[in-house]
């Protein structure tokens, strides 16, 4: 016998986080780096999250809350869904979580027993397979491309060969931004719930749109778990925040799992996510940067040779297919890192099959450091 | 077909939450409630947490960290076992995590393989048996008693049948209070060392202690998880904070798994904690007041007829036998509840075995509360 090594060589690194701080070692050391890398806004969330945050420092013990989060919130969470979509989600199908990431961990703990088959795009995001692997659950990517607008679709999973148990679907997506219409997300919507296959909606870019808002699961999908997050639109990264709509049938599982896992998401974050519901305009005007900065990319980066662009109709990414100029996407990035200071994805952290020739953009970040990026790229690939 | 329900009848509450939930919604329905149920200290963070967050609010863009938290934290967490232990534990074997549940999800994927058996005291902690069983291991509850004082010993693990993967151990335990000696926990940690089982030592409550400090099994397991918080001693507990000390072994699937399971802990938390190491004076005036409440309730409670109370050497906690009381804690504590405001927890909680005829009282809140819960016992009992 031995000591066991449970996951050795299982789990994949998440490979922004070790970009992420390959970046940071490099700016450390004196290095600039335009961060390129990770998916997140820069800068602070919108004054009043800080002002309420400040405001509870001073006024509240932040113990824990109850599990499935504070009801204020719970109950401001539903309103949104109201308010947005014009769909009613009771308070008591919303569970606060620990980021989306604590929502993926709860949904799949929930949904899915061991040796359970799920599907995800590639490209697509990395933590799906990751957790899953870890949790024992099947993971089976299937690929997607230009076809399909780089979603999944109704003739896609028909053609997965065997019994699928579970679908994660993600509008828009990341790494590619694309989206599924309305009517798209409805039709993989009613075939989930015909053939009982657990249909789980990432919403977290909901927000960042720019060709048309995005559609919800919600309403249309009964048994869906649907994640959603304070990082991405909400601009409250590290503070960890995010939610689940939680079907009825999971309802109290879920809430088992989070005593159990979370005890309760981080309390000062739940009071500070309540004002940020009232922060749309500075939000929207976010928004409009990025608009500004995917469009700077998309001008900019065929020059640079980056010229097969996926569409980019949402988030904060632009995922560039390289065929015309590497087949090892992992050490084209480190090249790029250590040569121009600007840090970007491999896309191997997204797709198992065709990953080591593409790699993602975020324009998340400031402007200037966009146009910046540009003419390095440029002056780099000349 | 039909939709899973992965873990239905599968996962216990954590019984402890479901009592809070109750004592809250008596308090908001204007009854008065004395909390005894929930492990929290109350009021808030020490001041200089509280002044180290607000000017982390006002500087810094408060965006995910590296997933195995801020370098200059891990630093600090590493200075704390060189000055409280006497032990190099190098910054890089440090994971700081989302609380120590995180710290447990971590420890369990990463050393136990699904179907592994990992022993664990009854009465325990709850969740380590419920993330066990959600994660797909076997959790072994070994009873243990006055014989042992609470805890696991080498004799007890040899006399489980079957092959264990896996041990958790806690000093001081929660919900006893009881304690290994220095001696008897380097006697399991080399029993599992010789063995090659995976040693996970919950420290969590150390600094809490009222005869002798707690010995830690850093610098004598290497191949233990030791896992801490910020969250009792610390008094941060809604900041969700803990950490981990990792054996190199599994250094880098831990830190996998963190990058996709939670990106990185609570960024404002991670600041604010590294001020909590210089308020030691502090925090031991907290562990002045637990005692006192220890010892109100110790000389009090037996005249209730709560004569049969475990050591509670540490961690603020009395754990009580009912034997002559009830043979249906849950019952019996609603009861209690609802007759008289004090919030308890019942032992099926802690303890598949015997729970159903003890209970746990917390005293890590007023002093006022606890003379208070005393007087109103023992007048319901008369």
């Amino acid at each position: 016998m031995a000591f066991h090594n449970a996951l050795k060589g299982q789990i994949d690194p998440f490979i922004v986080m070790d970009v992420m701080r390959a970046a940071n070692e490099r700016a450390a050391a004196g290095g600039d780096v335009l961060h390129l890398e990770v998916g997140q806004p820069s800068g602070q969330a919108p004054a009043r999250v800080l002002d309420a945050a400040r405001s509870a420092l001073s006024s509240h013990a932040l113990g824990y809350t109850d599990a499935l989060g504070l009801p204020s919130l719970r109950e401001r969470i539903s309103g949104h869904y109201r308010q947005t979509y014009g769909v009613a989600v009771a308070p008591e199908r919303i569970a606060v979580t620990t980021g989306s990431s604590g929502a993926f961990v709860l949904a799949f703990l929930a949904a899915f027993p061991k040796g359970a088959r799920v599907a995800v795009a590639a490209p697509g995001y990395p933590a799906y397979r990751n957790i899953l692997t870890a949790l024992g659950i099947e993971c089976v990517p299937v690929a997607v491309g230009e076809q399909s607008r780089w979603q999944l679709t109704v003739p896609i999973l028909e053609s997965v060969p065997g019994r699928l148990d579970g679908v994660v679907v993600a509008s828009p997506s990341n790494p590619t931004g694309s989206m599924l219409s309305a009517a798209e997300l409805a039709e993989l919507a009613v075939w989930c719930e015909t053939n009982q296959v657990r249909l789980v909606s990432d919403e977290i870019y909901h927000g960042i749109t720019y060709e048309g808002a995005a559609a919800s699961a919600a309403g249309i999908a009964p048994h869906a778990l649907i994640v959603n997050s304070f990082s991405k639109y909400y601009a409250m990264t590290g503070w960890r925040l995010g939610w689940m709509v939680v079907p009825t049938d999971l309802a109290r599982e879920v809430e088992c799992l989070q005593q159990n896992l979370f005890i309760s998401p981080p309390t000062l974050s739940q009071l500070a996510a309540e004002a940020v519901f009232d922060c749309t305009d500075e939000l929207d005007a976010r928004v409009a940067t990025y608009r500004v900065n995917r469009d700077i990319l998309r001008e900019e980066l065929p020059k640079a040779g980056f010229n097969r662009l996926a569409p980019s109709d949402g988030a904060f990414y632009l995922y560039a297919d390289l065929a015309e100029l590497t087949n090892d996407s992992p050490e084209f990035c480190k090249r790029m890192l250590a040569e121009t200071g600007v840090a970007v994805t491999p896309g191997t952290d997204f797709d198992p099959f065709h990953g080591s020739r593409t790699l993602r953009f975020s324009f998340a970040g400031a402007t200037a450091d966009m146009v910046e990026a540009a003419k390095r790229l440029k002056s780099w690939r000349r």
